[in-house]
């Protein structure tokens, strides 16, 4: 990818320092992608303003609930909302009217301004996996995430050429308590990768923190002239906001930071068990979710969010990679674009135990809608398993490599004259081949997108190396990234800067574990 | 899904009559897809405009080569063609002035009427694979395909709810001498089956011998009149028509029976490294053969084929599931669909060994190219492995049970006032759940497409029934089909002239393995 921005470490004077050039590792990662392909388009206008017609009445007529929150309230009921408890009704037209502050797009920086990535328009960032308690490896098999699986999640996040992001909650630290988990995981980001990260958003103390790590890392006043944290803000669906989430949406909308607002939805249990019906409530949770980050400042960076999985009505689990999931993908995106709003969902989402046929099948039928469906960030990138409980060290490093066929896919097909090859198919002629001919000699190193972890050998081979199934060679893939992971420089100040804020805030408070 | 065939064996009279029915199988098959939903067009009109313009100067200035076919070169030469020694330059706008006749869509028979399929405008019929010499499965591994391993996998077809045909050459049976092969394999496709199928082109005397077999199944005066075949005629790439698959075009195409024109095209070998070179090739070969088709009988039914896979430029491996193949897929249905052709292209395609998570994002990617791409035939739409040298009979479980994915996606969304699930969203409210709500009750069977074979339980149950990953679940799952298949009913006297017409011509000729 001519996109690529290539790093070396290691550098210096002497023997040792060429030693360690030759030996440094090359970290390359693509620039987020800018989609030069259309998009799919499920719904017809018709069915999109009839989508838009009843997600203004959900909030007129039955209104949406901000819980323990009565500085929300007052707010909504300034900005013309009829607030009879906490239900605040919204008026047909005020949502919609206070969301148009928000930006089209926006650039999250990274300490590393080469990983910038601009969120909205054309572009598809894409960041792992988050919030999941257990993890899962060949040599481990499944069991509670700890502080230590997160740092090896954040390593091969920086090594993965096609991730953007570093993410958030990569997986849940069981071993570290819960009030102290948020220091110790955005100190990971911060120190193990120079990509962008995401902030805490389990309390607005946490929130809070957040942002002042972000001081120290990025510098006070860069902070409040620049976006460096999307966080996760969930709506609890149908229709309630509560008041951790809608708490630290406040913080990180005052001090300029994006939030994703996002319906956390499992169809027919959350909302409505069609499509439609689904993307109506979606659509009104989010206009309510954004148009209240706006109040709170106006032009605040948000995203559109959706996270719906369908169920298994058998068993009541629920069900990822499947048509009605896409389907949601689709509409949901053409809403956001219609609201000019960046657009949050998708992610390598699967119903599997294992990193098996299973998963792979569910996460690609999610990746095509992505791509397709006009995404701007997708969260679950990469590594998750079992419906999000477990983070899978092997899932991660496939998804990662998938997410390749992604970039490729979104630039499009060159139609110039070297991509019509005429001189070629004159060259070559009836019976001929190519495989020697000019035009394959100046285009292949570029033409085909390749696997860094699937296998293309022939049988024979395979075989003598002992047939080894997607996972196993995964397996060996994510030991060799972390083997040979160098940590980013950063400004010796800054770290210990860093570390003196996580000690001194994780020695200020008592272990709380729940 | 409401269109679904359902039908039912073994009925009679008696107690015996009733024990059979209560454990008769029912073997439900899908209607074939109609698409409900927009197409994806990755190419805009001067693109495909530019493709259109430089495949006629490949065809007037290069020429393609008809092999050891004097016939063919009268038939050109007759046509306006200039043919030069075996190279017909066809000037520009006649082959697809030729083309104008094939018609856009038609019926192919089967034998019972219900399994009928429609191939063109918005229809999509699945074929499963065609042409390995190996097999795979869990308890045998890797081994040469039998005449066994042959009638197994068309019970497994017709006992695939999503599977609309019974395809060719599912495999090759190696245990049947070259030149027999055929009539044991079209005879287990009539008997063992009651979808349709395809006939075969590895010799003209072989496709005559199809179309006797289909007289005797069908009535000699039923095949003059209808489309009872789909064959698979593969050109040469680049550029060249031999004279076995053009003999087997002419025998079809006199009869009225249909032939997929489909380049065979690993990427960079037999046509350019890009997207743009090979379409146009693509368009070039497939204008010459269906031309050619018209040339023998104006209307005869044909499909626009393409056959592309990617290459890996390391080991000079085909690729599949690529961002390549995709993009020749989009492109290749637009060329079609403005030729007013039906539209070949796809299958479960892969490039890994085992049907592990490698195979299954690379046939997802496909499957989903294949959707919106707007195929209408779908070869190989399950059980290919190792990049069609294997037939698996995992995958082909797996696979077939995907299928059903696409025909839910395909429905389109349901716009109408159910679908809007106003009043579901008004009774839940903000804070309620949707479980038990009267639109949940009303709709929750039809509501989301749920897999046959893919894991839904919880960690714990998985756990419990020995943690099986996707291979083992469609294992169990292939053996409970063969284990519950039933013959489908066949007039005594139609079977019996097959079976004398395939031993009759067996012994009038002696065996060839090669």
């Amino acid at each position: 990818m001519a996109e690529a921005a290539t790093r070396r470490r290691g550098r210096g004077g002497g023997g040792a320092a060429r030693r360690a050039e030759r030996t440094a590792v090359s970290v390359e990662t693509a620039k987020y992608i800018e989609r030069n392909i259309p998009l799919y388009e499920v719904l017809d206008d018709e069915a999109l303003e009839i989508i838009e017609r009843n997600a203004e009445t959900i909030l007129e007529e039955v209104g949406v609930n901000f819980v323990e929150n009565p500085a929300a309230l007052d707010r909504w009921r300034e900005a013309g909302a009829d607030v009879r408890g906490e239900r605040v009704h919204i008026p047909r037209g005020l949502a919609r009217k206070l969301c148009a502050t928000a930006p089209s797009r926006f650039t999250q920086h990274a300490r590393n301004p080469e990983r910038n990535v601009e969120i909205g328009g054309k572009t598809l960032v894409c960041a792992p996996i988050y919030g999941p308690p257990f993890v899962r490896d060949m040599e481990g098999g499944r069991r509670y995430a700890t502080m230590a699986d997160f740092e090896k999640f954040v390593k091969l996040g920086y090594m993965s050429k096609w991730l953007h992001h570093s993410g958030g909650t990569v997986c849940e630290p069981t071993d570290i308590p819960v009030n102290k988990r948020h220091l110790d995981m955005l100190h990971a980001h911060m120190t193990l990768s120079d990509k962008p990260y995401m902030g805490s958003v389990t309390d607005p103390s946490r929130a809070q923190d957040s942002v002042e790590m972000c001081e120290i890392l990025f510098g006070k006043e860069f902070v409040q002239d620049n976006t460096v944290m999307t966080s996760l803000i969930n709506v609890n669906s149908p229709m309630t906001f509560d008041e951790v989430m809608m708490g630290a949406l406040e913080v990180y909308a005052t001090n300029n930071q994006a939030c994703i607002i996002s319906p956390f939805i499992v169809g027919g249990a959350m909302a409505p068990v069609s499509v439609m019906g689904t993307l109506t409530q979606v659509l009104a949770e989010v206009m309510a979710g954004i148009a209240y980050s706006q109040l709170i400042r106006p032009g605040a960076p948000v995203i559109f969010g959706a996270f719906v999985s369908s169920i298994d009505m058998n068993s009541g689990a629920p069900t990822f990679g499947t048509p009605e999931a896409s389907q949601i993908i689709y509409g949901a995106g053409q809403l956001a674009r219609r609201m000019g709003l960046p657009f949050r969902s998708g992610g390598s989402l699967c119903g599997s135990k294992l990193p098996d046929a299973q998963a792979a099948y569910e996460t690609a039928n999610t990746f095509n809608a992505v791509l397709l469906g006009g995404v701007n960030f997708m969260l679950h990138s990469c590594g998750w398993l079992e419906g999000g409980l477990v983070a899978s060290f092997e899932k991660f490093v496939m998804d990662a490599d998938q997410l390749g066929v992604l970039h490729k896919l979104a630039a499009g097909i060159a139609t110039d004259e070297n991509g019509q090859a005429m001189d070629a198919i004159r060259e070559v002629g009836p019976g001929g081949h190519y495989l020697g001919c000019a035009h394959t000699q100046a285009n292949f190193k570029e033409a085909f997108w390749r696997s860094d972890v699937l296998d293309y050998k022939p049988f024979e081979t395979w075989h003598e190396d002992g047939e080894r199934d997607t996972m196993t060679l995964a397996n060996a893939k994510l030991h060799q990234m972390l083997n040979t992971y160098q940590q980013p420089a950063l400004d010796p100040a800054i770290a210990e800067a860093l570390a003196a804020y996580v000690a001194e805030k994780k020695s200020s408070m008592p272990d709380a574990f729940s």
